[in-house]
């Protein structure tokens, strides 16, 4: 028996998420039934955490023991020939027996992408938010910072979260822009991306601290509210869900 | 009477190029439905040229003689309102009433996209051909160049061409690589862009001259080979049309 460790890349457009659903058409679905078509195994894969319906993955983790002995430099080609071609296999090592892709993560980012260009972008628009109007970025930036630290993310988290407890660490959270396809005559303001790591997220968390830091980009809210919205430890207090498309997985860190 | 210059976005891969078919489908249509339900105009668009089906198209100009009132700067709103989300019209404005978007071009660039790295780009899929093998970019630099020139390009052109003359001008080509997303561990190459821009391009001209350069790059041509496939005016002496996906008009100048 061997641990793989692999690494998908994912459209998640057309998908209900990572994990396995009743309603199935996920990601895990499509992997598994590529390896038991390469392998003949029936395999139960394990991804980094899940991701929603609509998100994307640059670089997500997943490990599944097998007792194939296909060579492990084979996997990646072999995999990528029974996939959609909106999944790729991007990497595929052996791993110690006890490794474990959610359990052993140490590290997770995220990126949401907001389009604040007058006209969206056709080759990006299923991977972008499209904001025309004015944002003030600075404040969007400062509102952030109120994020970083370990606290109870409750009032980020979806009402629907079972996790027992909400704390967690963000350790970096900072926003880049990208002016090279804006038209300063039309007043673009360029492609906005927002980097979120830490020790792990709720569910629709990112979604949710997207959705009031452009209330806070609007002028509806000051960035200061963003450390009384952490304190209320209230969903309500928050802003609305951002859209699932400007979401992906960026990348997640082991020891 | 007006006559208005507008520039289309568009993605592709689910039309039948940008000029009206028997068949229908195509972004022409798409415009001239969108113009229809927002005046009530029944009007013909003339675009720069035409697109293959499948090709994509970064900043293409077309133009449209109105009788409508709105605005200029009403426009691109309010077509953008009518359209599928892979087109959308990105500047518009009022030009001399004998203007005429393919008539009075003067230039126009293509880029076509060859991802070179081992893994496809998912989000990258429909706009770039894969090519995992091994390309030689030198060579394919050094191909290009005996291209540029006034040239008759039968060599290059479709056999179903119907224009009188095949004598164009391509002024500038060249090549870049981007190897920002390669993994030197993978043996990736980056991908890699063809700029070519010239006076006026026969039907599938540019996905030739790649085709042929993959060759080039395949090791499987001499780079001295375009020397004599030019002279030879013969499509039979290039090599095969490259995928239309991975083309795209880049603009289209005028004086």
């Amino acid at each position: 028996m061997r641990n793989l460790l692999m690494t998908v890349c994912y459209d998640g457009t057309s998908y209900y998420g990572f994990q396995t659903q009743p309603g199935g058409n996920t990601i895990q679905d499509c992997l598994e039934a590529a390896i038991r078509h390469l392998t003949g195994e029936v395999v139960k894969i394990h991804g980094s955490g899940r991701t929603d319906a609509g998100v994307h993955a640059r670089a997500q983790p997943f490990h599944f023991i097998t007792s194939s002995q296909i060579p492990v430099e084979r996997w990646c080609l072999a995999l990528n020939a029974r996939l959609p071609a909106d999944i790729r296999v991007t990497a595929a090592e052996e791993v110690e027996l006890d490794f474990h892709a959610r359990r052993s993560a140490k590290r997770k980012t995220y990126r949401y992408t907001i389009n604040a260009n007058r006209v969206p972008d056709v080759f990006q628009r299923n991977y972008q938010l499209h904001h025309p109007g004015r944002l003030n970025i600075s404040a969007m930036q400062k509102g952030l910072s109120y994020l970083i630290g370990t606290n109870d993310y409750t009032s980020f988290a979806s009402r629907h979260s079972t996790k027992a407890s909400h704390v967690r660490t963000i350790d970096e959270a900072r926003i880049e822009v990208d002016t090279s396809l804006a038209r300063p005559e039309s007043r673009d303001q360029g492609v906005v991306h927002l980097y979120i790591s830490g020790n792990g997220f709720l569910q629709h968390m990112v979604r949710i601290i997207v959705g009031t830091l452009l209330e806070v980009g609007q002028g509806k809210r000051l960035p200061e509210e963003m450390k009384q919205i952490l304190e209320a430890k209230d969903r309500k207090a928050a802003g609305p869900t951002a859209e699932s498309k400007g979401l992906m997985l960026w990348s997640v860190e082991y020891d």
